[in-house]
């Protein structure tokens, strides 16, 4: 049984629309999945051209979807249209209010079909944070408004998967001074048992989890900071305890090997850029984003909106397709457990 | 003109015996350069016999290299023999006392000669720096002890190259809690000065040296802390002005695929794990760690003696083969400044 997946294209003027364009002419795709794309048929089009493919979708309106008016269990990939208001047009290769306008509706129809179990995963080409905040949203970044939208109020963190290693991370947007300080017991349990959740979630039945050390060689028993003792190792004996299988604290500079090597599926990383230099050098445009802990599965690539290069048609969907990829195996998983 | 290398062959409980012999047996070593490898006879045999190669290796004296009566400029690789009171003998795959007492005797008499002008690089395979404080040594590492040895009082650090890219950091075994506290302007000068004078050394005329920054985002304009503001823009505009090239701060996450991609030679890192994590996955064991601020170029693997793999004939000789060619880099451009 294919998954349907709920896709959004992102902000209009970014990449998203062209690479979008670029992942639904992939044969592929509809071998894999249904798909619902919730997008103005106008900025999708424009899409198409800059990614010089073709294909028309069939369309139906996001009211009908949600009503239940309009059948959708037909198969294929069809348009949703959520029948916006017309923007005064898209601005490519700027964040702009109606850029972040565009992207809160249309993940807003997505999210609606996926509450209502319309679709079984949503998938989401990049977007602009700064977008959305001009548009009007007061969190921090889309993750936290997309948990809002669906009223989540649990434990959360983003995962990010590159070339078969997932990784999370503690600590995220803090000076390194500070790390240290957001440090605790219960926030690295709670990681942990996110990251294992969502490789269950993803197929992995028996997640083989690394855990990062904070500090060089492991803080070398003590003489190179304490968190290791303090923290990170009874933390790793409570999750044992809990029958997650998380070995470590490891020194941060060979983890990454051992995870890319196949020894590990999972590394839990202390702060951002330990697991942010390891994963764009393992790879860099290739890596998805997964929203840890929500009832529904989210992916999207880890890039961003590539303002640089909207509307030459040179940028790659793989991240994209490898989002989409996630989110089919999420959707699968959901239903069967 | 040929330089000639100092060459030893590292801890003889770890596989420094048998990658020296591996190094040894490949023809290009002499095409490249003349050798002077300071061993005890028996330790370089039992490296050989290990790594599976011939050859002997014309023998002369230490003291007789240091007094000047034997002839050092016939060429080809020779063995000098330090003359070392035997030991009891040596337990491979172990840090012993012995092994420590054997790697100061050997790199001293590589030092001496190397001070006399006997030899213009030197290159050491791994050693073992639990060994060498066994055998006396009161410096935490052997870079501390080498430069204590010659007499070196200035400003001191360890670079390491690997594949086209030099990194040198700014801090090295702190908490990650304390980094902050060691991130002085000045330090932040002294290293990029160091790695820019050791690029040279090596043979890059004008090196293009990237800053990472300390913070995620390069502190996003003081958001995610102020070090970026405070201590490395100013330390940038400082070298700016000695006339040193060098850029940023950069986000840490692309700052190594920047370089890796050839667009800097270098990256000047503010702790250990920011570039440990890079180097290691761009290019695991082939390493080369250099120290920067001696008059004499001094050359190494970066990875340890391996004491699990000892004996077996599989080490790979590619790190030290790698660190033999900077040396011999460095020792041309000595000659030519």
């Amino acid at each position: 049984m294919k998954p349907r997946i709920g896709l959004v294209l992102g902000d209009p003027c970014g990449v998203g629309p062209e690479v979008t364009a670029k992942l639904l002419a992939r044969p592929e795709v509809a071998e894999t999945a249904d798909v619902l794309l919730v997008a103005d048929p106008d900025v999708y089009a424009c899409g198409q051209r800059i990614a010089d493919v073709d294909g028309t979708l069939d369309r139906i309106s996001l009211k009908a979807a949600l009503e239940g008016t309009a059948p959708l269990d037909t198969g294929g990939c069809r348009l949703v249209d959520p029948e916006i208001e017309p923007a005064a047009g898209y601005d490519p290769g700027w964040a702009t209010l109606e850029g972040g306008r565009y992207v809160i509706e249309t993940l807003r129809g997505v999210l609606a079909l996926a509450r209502q179990g319309k679709v079984d995963a949503v998938c989401y080409a990049p977007l602009n944070k700064e977008a959305m905040s001009m548009a009007g949203s007061t969190f921090p970044d889309e993750i936290l408004w997309i948990a809002n939208e669906v009223g989540h109020s649990g434990p959360l963190c983003d995962c990010t998967f590159v070339d078969g290693l997932w990784t999370a991370r503690v600590t995220s947007h803090v000076p390194v001074a500070e790390i240290s300080k957001h440090l605790t017991e219960d926030r690295v349990i709670e990681v942990t048992r996110l990251i294992h959740d969502t490789l269950r979630r993803a197929g992995t039945t028996s997640p083989r989890i690394a855990m990062a050390s904070l500090n060089p060689h492991a803080g070398d028993g003590g003489l190179i900071g304490r968190e290791e003792i303090d923290v990170l190792r009874p933390a790793v004996a409570k999750l044992a305890a809990q029958g997650i299988a998380v070995e470590g604290p490891f020194p941060p500079d060979t983890v990454f090997l051992r995870g890319r090597d196949g020894e590990y599926d999972a590394v839990v990383t202390m702060y951002h850029d330990q697991g942010q230099i390891a994963l764009k050098l393992i790879g860099f445009g290739r890596a998805v984003t997964v929203i840890a802990g929500l009832d529904i599965p989210v992916a999207t690539p880890a890039q961003g909106t590539a303002f640089d290069i909207v509307g030459k048609g040179i940028a790659s969907p793989e991240g994209l397709q490898r989002a989409f990829a996630v989110a089919c195996d999420m959707a699968l998983t959901k239903r069967v457990v």
